[in-house]
């Protein structure tokens, strides 16, 4: 008989964006002609660069000719790309990160994800919380519902989660911030780099929102912390660098002296595991959407890519500033991420300040206590809107 | 103290392919003016459809353009395509297949290697041997190495595998079969999923080289067997219908009859399983593939990816002739599938006879014994090539 993986049961319903989507239908049934403005998905809104445009065209032309069409590519992704990679996002900030520590794969989410493949059963995962829901679910799919530690974000320690209590053999972290938009300094990672150096922990790092950091003493990758590459893997995408939410391309990188332990204590290296999982898993990303994402470190592309932050980053400070000076006392955020995330008004909660803010401003947010517990009393507003729409929004609250 | 999934420790190395590799360079070093013809990766070589070629630049304009941007798409496929799939796939062919049953992805090995992740721990799987590693590595790193049964298919029993001797809760059945290029009757299949409802066991039906059936008897889906819906799911692939190895776009039918059960008896939907795994690690497949997919159902993509098929049938009809007119007295396969499986000559084994082709003739196949130990005492040799390289190969044998 096949018994089904269990686990499944125990996940809680992913209900979040689909009760925002029901809401959001009533009140348009209720007011066609309200013009509702959508604050709440991350996802983005401004075309691909142009020369990302350029490239894919080309890239499509030389799957048309059989001299120049490709097939399968290397499952960790082509050398044209990872070369860029290690020279632009990691040698010009002074780390130096092997072409063979980079694995190209389809998504940020696929591999923070599909991670869980190459851990131990039995680990102690810590997260923060307000928390992005892969990270939990991935672990009670596989197993480890009763493993999970929460480590609170608030504003009462500044949405610096405290160093976990004890033992865990897991750490996720993503920063800048998905939900809350705020993030670490050097010194707040490197206490997290030191425990898990001191406890042979593994900090699975996301780094899925670093072009929007402006700040000078937030670290753009974690391997900027001394010691970090014995202990962390970092996950970056070009979802919201480039627009790729829909095209789909985001690497990993697995530094090779990060190793894990069988129970006798015998060494595993991560970079040889994750390699084999994905060589076996996994068959590469699409040839045209490397050459894209290749295109985005042109000198070109790295113009263009600075315009749709900066336009994003924006939208964020016309966000943010309006609400202070209306006077919202919790504003986070904002500042090296296109979330905001708001305190709601004394005696409102989460969906309460959703519901107010969607029938009576006809604005779409996220509430916070969608991502976790700790994220109760505070929404969610993002950047991905039109700057004219971001504007309007603000007058209207 | 992270412990890493020690299961990979039990991973046999994956050296065929590397192997055959370092054996062919050896042999360009030394022979550098020989003409090598590649008949072993199952790669394709012919360019993608026109009309996938045109709807990817369509695609990519769109992508290019605020109006018609794409960000995230729905993470089970785009409707316009799985609509097409369930018209032209299956109600042509007399099966009733919903929407909500197709989930689309990046490559069916992406899928049958992720499958995994929906099944109990404890599961005892069936394989055919030889096989297409992926089924016996995914399921090694999950820890089910102790319980996994093989089922020989060789020449002796007409490459049509026994049913499994007691209880099994899971068999993976590719057919046309990679590597042996052999196929399953509609009745051989049958048996197979009476088998399974009676066992109340699950069949996972790899038919990723579909497009290539010819004969009447053979099952172009397993939900052409009455009953099957709820034992079975299957898995398509364009890789080798359009070329799509580079491209990646693939598809997975979980009918919603097909179930699990818990240790208790209780029943789990896999359809809602498999949904809730691809929402949580996957964000969808790039539109413009999707895009390039769905171009393949046009009248004139339907045309060009039969001349497509015609030309490595023709290809496979070539050297199937040939090594049967040169003597050779076990050929199998090459008639419903790009794969010819060719016993080896009285007293060499699969490298040896690899080796002699190799050295004497400059052909490049693949050891059967690569697949599992009952291909040993046979090579394959693929149809992807251009039929002026596959005429001069078998004139050289």
């Amino acid at each position: 008989m096949i018994i089904a993986n269990e686990n499944f049961g125990k996940l809680a319903s992913s209900y979040l964006f689909s009760e925002i989507g029901k809401r959001v239908n009533e009140f348009k049934n209720e007011n066609p002609d309200a013009k509702i403005i959508r604050m709440g998905i991350g996802d983005v809104t401004l075309p691909l660069p142009k020369a990302c445009i350029e490239a894919m065209h080309k890239a499509v032309d030389e799957m048309g000719s059989a001299s120049t069409f490709r097939g399968y590519g290397p499952e960790r992704g082509y050398d044209f790309l990872i070369r860029k990679i290690c020279d632009y996002d990691y040698r010009r900030h002074g780390i130096k990160i092997d072409t063979d520590e980079v694995f190209i794969s389809d998504g940020a989410k696929s591999d923070t994800g599909n991670i869980t493949d190459i851990l131990g059963h039995d680990c102690i995962v810590a997260v923060t919380d307000p928390v992005y829901p892969v990270y939990v679910d991935t672990n009670i799919m596989a197993g480890r519902k009763e493993g999970i530690v929460y480590l609170p974000c608030t504003a009462e320690n500044n949405f610096v989660p405290e160093l976990p209590v004890g033992d865990v053999d897991v750490i996720y972290l993503c920063f800048p911030n998905n939900p809350t938009g705020t993030t670490l300094t050097h010194d707040q990672l490197k206490k997290f780099v030191d425990y898990a150096i001191e406890h042979k922990s593994l900090i699975l790092f996301d780094a899925a929102y670093e072009a929007f950091i402006s700040s000078e003493d937030v670290p753009h990758s974690i391997y900027e912390i001394s010691g970090a590459k014995s202990v962390a893997i970092e996950f970056r995408s070009y979802s919201k660098t480039a627009g790729f939410t829909g095209t789909r391309c985001s690497y990993t990188v697995v530094p090779k002296e990060c190793i894990g332990y069988g129970l006798d204590g015998k060494e595993y290296s991560f970079n040889e595991l994750w390699n084999r999982r994905q060589c076996t898993k996994f068959n590469g990303t699409p040839y045209i959407v490397q050459r894209a994402a290749e295109a985005i470190y042109s000198e070109s592309g790295r113009e263009q890519v600075r315009q749709i932050i900066d336009y994003y980053k924006t939208n964020a400070t016309i966000i943010r500033n309006a609400l202070i000076s209306k006077g919202y006392t919790g504003v986070y955020g904002g500042v090296d991420s296109p979330y905001v995330w708001v305190k709601t008004p004394e005696g409102t909660d989460s969906w309460g300040f959703f519901d107010y803010l969607l029938k009576e401003k006809a604005i779409v947010s996220t509430p916070g206590a969608g991502f976790g517990s700790s994220g109760e009393g505070y929404i969610r507003l993002t950047a991905f809107n039109t700057t004219e729409n971001t504007v309007e929004a603000m007058n209207r609250i």
